[in-house]
């Protein structure tokens, strides 16, 4: 993976220097965690990618819950349960199962409660199940308690239930060790992961909530989490040239310091949309508090250059912006030599990776001469090992952020606002 | 389809009722462009809904491609030329393709040149095709020389040549009349839509460009302009309390200026993302230049109570909230009397959608507590005429807000900035 700050500019030397000089204290303390190997502390999902037990339970659950009739992944999740297996998913796979009817097993995500979906779901679950072995369910919620995971587990299993009396064999409940989800099914005898206490949904890709389902989906765990590592080694080092999390961090703060607001994630593979869905979750609860943080947003390339790019170079310069695209093309694709319809110069016999890579860099000088901050992500290509690099990336730059902006970067205490708003409401509800 | 604004709050009715004087010129120049039923004004997209000539062409075209083998259409177009359709299909029933793998057809996009997708897409042409009647092709530039869209049809075309070779009878061109790409398709004898060279590419939905592609997949396209209609009708009143295009551009446009820069639309329906992106371009490309307009983003309830509420709730104070629900639901699932995980009180036997409403009512009581002002958009259901009636709402409120930001609406002059910076670099590229 490479970083390229040339262009994030408008910030003096001293300034990032004074910054660094700052979170020295914190890149001592992330060190120090790392080296307990335990998860005492909130920052402990930094040990994750070496954390050999919990990839060894997870793997015994893969080989358990297997078999070569599995279908469907129905991963019940929402927010920090499953933001981070849908950014890794889709990525590698889902992006593509439009074009790839036959391939399986396939993931289906049961995040909110649409009516309409849900109705979908299970008019899908009765007709096209035909034997129990073809669907595993993984059902995720740190607390056990999320609302919305609970309806669509319900939902789910009395669907399945009226054809396949043992359905729950084919069930693994994840959640915290000892939470009322974890009691009940141990009562039933239900397959059960744990996730450490101390590690939040949104730092829990690398826990059993992303490595389980992923897993079963056929994606490389093991090459995820040595991406995780091998950038978790780089994001702890003291030196500002070697650390790009520390870099990217500062950047954010002081451009944030310069009133921009917005920080727009421009991703150049529409594959990765959904990473950009995960760092939203990341970025938006780990530092918007005390009324600071920035709004993260997703901007896909290139699409969105026939979209908000006018906005982008024309609008208000509220924005740092972060390019997110990769060196290589795992696959690619030539024009051919003779078009039937030329109305478009130099494209003939180009790869389409060259098109690509040609409208990025001409964005790229265009928001330099637009004096646009920009910092630029290079992954080597979307496969596992660069994913693990990129979200171990994003999580240590998130407690950089955080600590710069002197937030609690582990909690989030305004969620619970709507929540207990909500809860009077259907209490005074009668069952429909 | 309801609209309240009462916590639209901070504006004073005198401000409000200036912007409304300031407009009311221009409401009657609508309703000139109206009356004239012509295409001269940069405004005339607002006579899509009712032209019957336009609705016949694309008729007729569906009855001389419509066969009962077709299983996918492609959609090749970007920005304005595949948004609006992508926005309706999906709400329909792009979303719930992954529950409903044997239901045609399909459509699918081809917009951005990513090599994975397309190397995806031609595997899947040359493996999953059997005969050419499966397919229907439409390939929309309204210039008729959109990179991507030029690139993604040779591909496509080149490759389904190769199996049949007459494939050119299943594709339908969609451009300004005149263009190059009309000319080189005529020269074929290749079939051709044309949309009034004054609408604009995000003003273009009720032309041929989402109409052909809708018809062809089953949607009705006449609610769809049934809703638009009515729509129209309501957002060109004179009187403030009657007309919802002309409030809500004056709380946007009152908002911003009490340095709101982010305009967030909230939407309790999954399926509506894709209405949101459209809605990112509507808004980017109309009103973002000069320095001046809001950011357009998009969050999906109850997704995003788990991922960037927390933000909306606790960080700065910059967003104008637009609340976009729907009164009914079409489809609806019970959750069962008695649950096997009673991990969360007051579910058991409810309706799903009483859950999502009781839950968007939190959110809302929330907003209004922490002083947070939002717009609330009610459509009857997701169904083909309350969406013709939003997309109409909303390409009115824009032409409304554009005129109080004393920008050209119909333009995006930076655009073509990093599109002479591409065309440099392709230029110098040597063929792969």
């Amino acid at each position: 993976m490479k970083f390229l700050y040339k262009n994030s500019f408008l910030l003096s030397d001293g300034e990032v220097e004074n910054c660094a000089k700052a979170l020295s204290p914190y890149i001592s303390q992330l060190k120090e965690v790392i080296a307990s190997k335990n998860y005492d502390a909130p920052e402990s999902s930094i040990n994750l990618p070496d954390d050999a037990k919990i990839l060894d339970e997870v793997l015994e659950m893969k080989e358990k819950k297997w078999t070569r009739n599995l279908r469907y992944i129905f991963d019940i999740g929402i927010g920090g349960s499953n933001l981070g297996t849908k950014a890794v998913y889709d990525a590698l796979l889902g992006h593509f199962d439009i074009l790839n009817p036959n391939r399986y097993p396939k993931i289906i995500f049961a995040d909110t409660n649409d009516p309409e979906f849900l109705h979908a779901l299970v008019t899908f679950l009765s007709k096209e199940i035909q034997s129990e072995d073809e669907v595993v369910i993984n059902v995720i919620s740190k607390s056990g308690g999320t609302t919305e995971t609970i309806s669509n587990f319900e939902i789910i299993m009395d669907t399945l239930k009226r054809k396949f009396p043992s359905i729950e064999k084919q069930v693994v409940v994840t959640t915290d060790h000892g939470s009322k989800m974890y009691k009940t099914a141990e009562g039933k005898n239900i397959d059960i992961l744990t996730l450490p206490a101390s590690v939040g949904g949104r730092y829990s890709v690398f826990s059993p909530v992303g490595l389980f389902p992923l897993a079963m989906a056929g994606v490389s765990i093991k090459k995820l989490l040595q991406g995780a590592k091998e950038m978790r080694e780089l994001c702890t080092k003291d030196s500002l040239s070697e650390n790009p999390a520390l870099v990217s961090a500062i950047t954010l703060f002081l451009q944030n310091k310069l009133e921009k607001n917005i920080n727009d994630n421009f991703i150049f593979h529409p594959e990765l949309e959904s990473v950009g869905k995960w760092y939203r979750q990341l970025m938006g609860e780990s530092v918007g508090k005390n009324g600071l943080g920035l709004t993260p947003t997703v901007s896909i390339g290139s699409v969105d250059l026939h979209s908000t790019v006018q906005l982008y170079l024309g609008g208000p310069k509220d924005k740092i912006t972060t390019f997110i695209s990769t060196e290589n093309n795992l696959q690619d694709v030539a024009l051919p030599e003779t078009l039937s319809f030329p109305l478009v110069d130099s494209i003939a016999g180009k790869k389409v990776s060259e098109i690509m890579k040609a409208i990025l860099a001409g964005v790229k000088i265009t928001y330099a001469k637009q004096q646009l901050p920009y910092i630029e992500v290079v992954l080597d290509d979307v496969s596992e090992k660069p994913i693990g690099e990129f979200l171990q990336y994003k999580m240590t730059e998130m407690m950089y952020l955080g600590k710069l902006l002197s937030v609690n970067t582990f909690n989030q205490p305004e969620v619970e606002l709507y929540k207990i708003e909500t809860k009077k409401i259907l209490n005074h509800l009668l069952p429909g």
